[in-house]
């Protein structure tokens, strides 16, 4: 098993994948100001970080001030894109495993945010903290409304080698309906350029869970014939519930938690 | 949420809980000899431990010997502990936000090997380097014959937390019937003293996967009445298929997998 081995020729892959218009370079964020001095309990906080990730715990709303500094670093440092890196090749291992049937029924499933495009411009700014401070839905939307989140690079690199051997993405989102013009041009500008669906939630269904939600849409594409070889997200309500597909692949995300 | 907070205090109520018998320092262990001088890609490795306790890595059969040495020190120091620490705490979190109905029918599943009890001095062995080496069937089982197994620390606190709220315990385990006797006077001894049910695999379902047989098993206690209120294991086999309970905690075990 050279997991290892073909990491880092995954990590050079993905040095030289570029999108046309929206810069890749995530990494060139530094941390908030308040982040030089704080003491930082990082084993307590790489502890949480994995209890998050195992969805031991669950409905948490902020992270722990006391890892808000951890966050920042993980999230801006090389760690980070490693995990995504991590879960990205272990899709791609499980892709090549498999034998489609070309009939245009192969799917893979994506979510968007802090999976297929990054926040983290946003999530950064002071005023969020990495996810320490309060969500502000007021200055979110305006950051959606913006269009310009970068890619996740490692999942970009995924979505093209997905595309290139015949399976067809469809993009399940907890964003609103209203914003899909601004999310086709944002997906488009970092390098998503093609998908049979992007499948976003409608007004009447605004109250709805995103696990409830996410098994509703992907209930329909079953029912349409669609066969669900991938589900990727970095939420447990993308992967859990119910037609969850025949593989998940947990993205990470330390910032937030949605049910 | 004062999580790291309240983490030190789970630690320290720790340190001072002691099993009759079976000494609890599994810590007390050091890496075998190879260890020195090894080049650990630590990262990277941390990447693949992550990708195995999210599910994303599955079926694997050894741990990469990129990251046996990796594996041995997270194992032997402090930050395996601190994960365990971090789930049980985010169990009894959980379990004590319940009202439970206290008619004996609150049920709570631990599965034993390295979830109540710990094989770490086995796996330490050169032989069979964390997991690094080919499993050794006969070993193995001279090993849990031997019935020494220390608990693991963090779960033993937690089991006596739920004990005493009055939750009924559960273990299930894919340990061969064959071993009951064995397995009782290992857990009295590392000091899990009681339970309601110890559920074992019968020489009839030594074929079947755990995720299967697990369910099953679960399956029968909900049909006699239990509420499964939490699910504890080291394997996502554990904790997936169905009647998997209402939350479910991963305990970290990156040495081996078990479908």
């Amino acid at each position: 098993m050279k997991f290892t081995l073909l990491f880092f020729f995954l990590a050079t892959m993905l040095s030289t994948s570029h999108a046309s218009s929206i810069p890749h370079q995530i990494h060139l964020l530094r941390p908030h100001s308040g982040a030089a001095g704080h003491h930082v309990p990082s084993s307590s906080c790489l502890s949480w970080r994995l209890a998050v990730e195992t969805d031991n715990i669950r409905g948490w709303n902020l992270v722990p001030a006391t890892c808000e500094t951890y966050v920042g670093h993980y999230m801006l440092g090389h760690q980070y894109r490693k995990d995504c890196n991590a879960a990205a090749y272990a899709a791609l291992v499980y892709a090549k495993s498999l034998k489609l049937a070309g009939d245009g029924k192969d799917v893979w499933i994506f979510d968007i945010d802090e999976t297929a495009l990054s926040n983290l411009p946003y999530y950064a700014r002071p005023d969020n903290a990495f996810g320490a401070k309060e969500f502000n839905e007021t200055t979110f939307n305006e950051w959606i409304e913006a269009g310009i989140s970068p890619p996740v690079p490692a999942i970009l690199f995924l979505y093209k080698k997905l595309v290139a051997m015949g399976f067809k993405i469809v993009f399940i989102s907890g964003t609103s309906e209203t914003y899909r013009k601004v999310r086709i041009s944002n997906l488009k500008g970092a390098g998503y350029h093609t998908w049979e669906k992007l499948i976003l939630k409608q007004t009447s269904e605004s109250g709805t869970t995103a696990v409830v939600y996410k098994s509703k849409k992907r209930k329909q594409l079953v029912e349409a014939g669609y066969r669900i070889l991938g589900n990727m997200g970095d939420q447990w309500s993308d992967l859990l519930g119910t037609y969850v597909g025949n593989r998940t692949f947990k993205v990470p995300d330390p910032m937030y938690y949605i049910s």
